[in-house]
Order: C-alpha cells, then structure tokens, then sequence
C-alpha cells in the first residue's frame, strides 16, 4: 500500500517534470541523453560506432546506449524519445540510410528504438542529424529568436535545417533542407550524389583541402585537414586563403538562394568548418552582399552556431519536444 | 418596408453565396474580375497600364477597373477583395514596387484599394503575381493535387511560388520563391538585381533569344521572341534548340534546388516560354533526372501550368479567400 503510494507520488513528479530521452547515431558515435523540457541536459552517454558492422551490430550499441540512460535514476521521468541521425532518413517510414554505416539501408530505427524494453510504449521521434541541430539552435542556441532561419553543418559534409513560419521544416520525408546538394555551379564537377556542381563539393572541409593542395598548400606536417588550412589561411598563405574564399563564396550563393526561395532573415553556422571563425565568416558575408542583392534578402545575417557538440543530443531532444504532452493538458488528467 | 424586405433578402443571399473580386496590376495590363469560392471567374475586366505614367496616373486606371467591376448587379455579393500585383511586394506594408511600372516605388496598393468607395469596408490581400498564379494553380489548376509544390512563370523574366505543408507560402514580406534570382552559376554573368549566374540570366524568354542569337539562329523576319526561338528549335535549328536546352538545364538546377531543400514533389510551369511544349519539357525532364538527384527528390514531376492568361485573376481571388468567413461562421451568424 505504502510502495503503490510512493509510486503515484513518483508518478506525479514525473508528469509535473517530464524528460525526454535523446539519441545522437553518427557514423563515429552513438550518444545518449536525458533532457529536460528546457533543453538542457541532464545526462550524457556515448560509444564508438561500429560503422563498418553489421546492422544488428550496430543496433546492439543503440540499445547498450538505452541500458546505459534506463540505468540513471531520471529515466523515470522520461516521457519522450527524441532520435537525430546521420543520412538520408524517411520519417514517414521510420527508417534511416546513414552515408557512414553502410550496412543500415532503410533500417527502421524508430521502431527498433521503440522495441527496446525501457522505451517500451514512449513515443519515439526521428529525424536527420542536421535537422535535429536545426531544431537545438532554435531551441536553445543561435536561432533561437528567428521564426525563418537555416542551421548548416559544415564538416566533411554539408548538412543544414530550415525553420519556417517559427516550426521546424522537415518534409514530407525528413530530407529538407539538403543544401550541401543543390547545385550551384550548373556545370561545374559531377558529384558522387549523381548531380553536378554541388554546393558540397565546392564547401565541405573535403572540398577546402582540395582546393588549398591544388592552388599549391603544402601541410607542415601530415594533417591536411580543413583546420591545418584555416591555421595556413590566418598566417596569410594565398591558396589557403583563397580556399576558404571559394568555399565561402559556394555557402553564400546557397544562403542567398535559401533566402531568395523561402524568405530567411539569419543562417546559422556550425560544424568543424566553422571552427576556423573569420578566416570564413569575413569572405562569408562579403560574398554573401553580392548574392542575396533582392532588397527583401538583404537584411540576412549570417552567425555562427553557439551548441557546439551538445547540438546533436539537444536536437534529438528538441524533436521529442511536441510529443510531450502540455503541462496544461497533464495537470487536467 | 418591402424595400427594406427585398434588402435583407438581398443580404442572406450573399451571405450564402459570397463572392470575391480580383484585382491583377501587370505592367501591359490591369484586369479586374469577379470569382466565386470555387474559383469560377463570373465576370472580367481589363484596361491598358500606364505603366510610364505618374502614381495616381496608374492608380486612376486601378479605380477604374474597380469602377467597372462594382457596376455590375454581382458587385453586391462582393465579401472580399484579392489584389495580385506585378513585384517586389511587401505584404506586411501592404506596398508593391512593380519593375516594370517605375512611378510605383513603395506605393500602398492595399490602402488605395482599400479606399475605393465601393470597396468600403471589404477586407483586402495583397501578394505578388507569381505568388497569385502559384496559389490559382494550386487552388484549380495543375498544382491542385499536390501538398508540395512550386509553380514558374517563365517568360520576359522567370517567377515562381512555393505551396508548402498544403499551403501557400508567402513569405514575411511576401516575396518568397522567386526561383528567377538565385544563382545557378556562381561564376556566371552578372544579373541586373546585382548578384550573378542568376537562374532568370540563362532562362528567361529574353535569355533564350540571346543564347539562340549568340550561337548563329537568325530570325526569318523581325520576331526574334522566345516563340520564334521554339518554331526554330522545332524544325531542328542547332542554335534555337541549344538556346531551349541551356534554358531547360537551368530551370532543371532551381527546381531541384527546390526539391532539395524545401521538399516539393511536383513544378508547375508556365508563362509565354512554356508554351514551346516539348521544346522545352523534354530537355527539362532530362535535366530534372540529373540535378535532382537524391531519392527523396527524384519523384518530382515537371507539368505545364493549365490555367494560362486566367491565373493571375483565379490567383488574385485566391489570395482573398482566407479572408471569407467559413460558410459554418456565416450561416451561425
């Protein structure tokens, strides 16, 4: 009698303080979290990915990363699950096909995370890894005041998210806001997506490499990656200059055709690239004033992205945010 | 008293049969007309634009359309009035800054409209021509079926509108899709509105005359219109048909731009240039199956637009529709 008693008193504690549970699926992590209607984050978790394993293999770490938050004492205040992972994903469908982890291909992640025991019966959300850093910086982070902004990620890939009308614009699939792959250059280089010209291919810390060694960078020492470049850039070295300014140049006609299509008045940006502050942000928005010239794109501002890492889990939170029930509608029952 | 009978009589028949009046400023024409809630255009007018004329010089001939349309006995069952207006417009000051009507720069269209003594009182929308024809064709045309779509009037310039989530999106300032002035060619020429490799610099019917002039197509007489273009293009001219096939490989990089980072699933096109048919839809279709290269994006179909010259008026009321009351709220009343 007494325990049935602690356990509505745990129960109403529960409903007065829902969490939500979030899960991050990268091709190098899988990360965990437990969250509170607020965003922030309470608890974290997280394992290597075996990228290269089987798609059972793979589901067994997601399913270690649950056991880990379920053993946590505030999984009993969790009313929500929230999954961002890598892509293409299908909502609708519930499956994902991450570019990274090639044995899943429209494995249906929402309803293996939906199986596992803790989970059992909470409402499970999913959507790609960008959109969820979307929906965090919209949350908590640097679009947080905006009701019509875009969120890119630019590392070794370009990812981004749209907010519309103050929402989070996913598509009838989960895919919107892909502009690592529209084309900005109609003749430019073909891409392995199978179009030509792909904002990826001129802006991703990838292309950025590319076009340093090819203008003649030489690293110091083996790291070649986009950070070296940005180290070589600051230091006045004109083909690492120079690739940040192409890259740059490529983000901002995208930014400015975001802009031009669908009205936005701030793009966020994070990820690794962004990491090299000015030495992109500068070319940014000077070649930003040249493409979005339409008098209504013209107040655009461009920021950078102030989640960091957290962006991922608190994303994955953001998007198990509405399937929490309102306070209202739980104190009423 | 059986005046004032006939009169109430009159009233709970409009009140039952609402009807919307349509206003279209173009910069050769201004056309008026009467629609009821399906769409069905009951009566239209049309005057020829001053568009070198002064201010009020332009807005007389609005009045005048006005004038026109409140003469007639429908004029009574008027409930709302739509305006679609030649653009940049802004929505929120409820102002248009017609290109090609240079005395209008910020002027208040929606309050002039607003003032006509016949209109006193109605409430009225106001939204760029692309923007009426998207949600004309949308409403009765070629979009009908669609939740996702973008609708393009290809002609001396090329516009477009966004249907999104099943609904028109405008845009804060109402300018949202114009598809002509993202660039698609980063590197390419520079475009009037001060950005470069614009979409509408490689696809407008102006642009297929100089790609066509520029590669050795001579005009039989003195047409060297986009039509003539497409009769040459048709019996096999090598400069007329490349002229159509760099249009139709730019359109094909801004609709899958689209399709990208939005999500639509289908592009509805129109305007003069659209009349070339197949001229244009075959090369279109092959260079949609290349840029639109994700599978989330590769259902997307390309159709002609079915509403021709009606679209600016059918779109003009659309946009007032949402100011009608719903038949529910009016028979309760």
């Amino acid at each position: 009698m007494s325990y049935e008693l602690a356990g509505v008193v745990d129960s109403r504690h529960a409903l007065a303080h829902p969490l939500l549970a979030a899960v991050d699926v990268g091709g190098t992590k899988i990360a965990g979290g437990l969250a509170d209607r607020d965003g922030g984050l309470l608890h974290q978790v997280q394992l290597p990915t075996p990228a290269r394993g089987g798609a059972r293999e793979v589901m067994a770490v997601v399913d270690q990363v649950l056991d880990l938050l379920a053993r946590h004492p505030l999984w009993a205040s969790v009313r929500a699950v929230g999954i961002g992972s890598a892509g293409p994903v299908d909502i609708q469908a519930g499956t994902v096909s991450p570019v990274n982890i090639p044995a899943w291909r429209g494995f249906p992640l929402r309803s293996e995370v939906a199986a596992h025991p803790a989970v059992d019966g909470l409402p499970v959300a999913l959507g790609g890894d960008a959109v969820a850093m979307t929906a965090a910086e919209h949350w908590r982070g640097a679009a947080r005041d905006h009701r019509n902004a875009l969120c890119l990620v630019v590392s070794t890939g370009v990812g981004a998210g749209l907010i519309i009308d103050g929402s989070l614009h996913t598509g009838p699939s989960g895919n919107a806001g892909h502009l690592g792959h529209i084309s900005v250059d109609l003749d430019g280089r073909p891409c392995p997506c199978g179009s030509r010209g792909c904002l990826e291919g001129l802006a991703s810390g990838t292309a950025i490499t590319r076009t340093a060694l090819e203008g003649g960078w030489q690293p110091a020492g083996h790291d070649t990656s986009a950070g070296a470049v940005a180290t070589a850039a600051r230091a006045g070295h004109p083909a690492a200059r120079h690739a940040y300014d192409r890259a740059a140049q490529a983000l901002a006609a995208g930014i400015a055709a975001t802009a031009t299509l669908v009205e936005i008045d701030t793009a966020v940006v994070g990820g690794g690239v962004a990491k090299a502050g000015d030495v992109l942000f500068d070319p940014l928005r000077r070649h930003l004033a040249t493409y979005a010239a339409l008098p209504f794109a013209a107040h655009l501002t461009v920021t950078p992205a102030l989640l960091g890492t957290d962006a991922g889990l608190i994303g994955a939170a953001a998007l198990a945010l509405p399937l929490l029930a309102s306070p209202t509608a739980v104190a009423g029952r």
